[in-house]
């Protein structure tokens, strides 16, 4: 993996507190090789058309293409090692995911992120849930993952918040 | 990853015609040892709860717990592996994921799986889409993985069905 620190302003959004609906983000990259994509399909998605480039040919695929949970694997990465940093890590409690074109060997892909909506829990009102859509794009911007996910955040400690007034 | 082949009857739905709404089965299982989790974690979600048994007991997942991106890729093996063959594989247009409780090391994760939805593309009537809901379950039955995706199918060759009367 590349590293994301060159790209960006570090911009850690620490506490549900902290984070502001409509802020827009955006990860380093990280360019794929064949072997990183068969490696990975032949421990998960061992099918023809993502573990060997001849036969990939005559499939759907038209050619060797990564599994979709790689490019989510690598999206995951990239926002783990991106600008975006909750105190207690990022934790999905569920995500919405669709794979619009292929990834490719060869591509480099970076993560363009947007807080979409954020809400306090009623049950638990010392955490809440962030939504983060977030477009993996591939180096012509072609997106090849749309992803919604609801992120838990928390609140500040109370002694680090400011009081009440 | 344990073969499948012993725990349940190879039924290949093959083509969107051999699709029936409603029908269920089950892959076979996986058993994930620490090594598998902090190795995953380590190339793609590096975060102290995935990576460090030690560091993991003070996080909100109070230990070690695979990442939901794995529990994911562990459930599309067994997919591949399972019962249910399309003819030209298993290829995702999109998914929804959620983990209602986490992976950890020692657990046997098996997948049960429903047709819950066919159709035909109106575009392209050569191929359609059926919505697969899977429950990923660990060895005491709880459910650490809901997943509904939506898979390409496609119609029988023209050649390998029946004459229309």
């Amino acid at each position: 993996m590349n590293s994301p620190l060159s790209v960006h302003p570090r911009q850690q959004l620490q506490y549900l507190d902290d984070i502001v609906v409509g802020s827009r983000f955006q990860t380093g990259s990280h360019t794929l090789s064949t072997e990183e994509i068969t490696a990975f399909a032949r421990q998960f998605d061992p099918q023809p058309f993502h573990i060997d480039e001849e036969a990939a040919k005559s499939t759907f695929f038209g050619g060797l293409a990564a599994s979709g949970w790689h490019t989510a694997a690598i999206t995951m990465r990239l926002l783990v090692e991106g600008p975006v940093r909750p105190a207690n890590g990022i934790i999905g409690a569920g995500v919405d995911v669709s794979w619009p074109a292929p990834t490719r060997a060869g591509d480099t892909l970076t993560v363009y992120s947007e807080v979409i909506d954020l809400k306090t829990s009623s049950s638990r009102p010392e955490r809440g849930l962030m939504t983060l859509r977030s477009e993996t794009r591939n180096q012509r911007g072609q997106v090849v993952q749309v992803q919604t996910s609801k992120l838990v955040v928390f609140r500040k400690p109370v002694a680090q918040a400011e009081q009440p007034s």
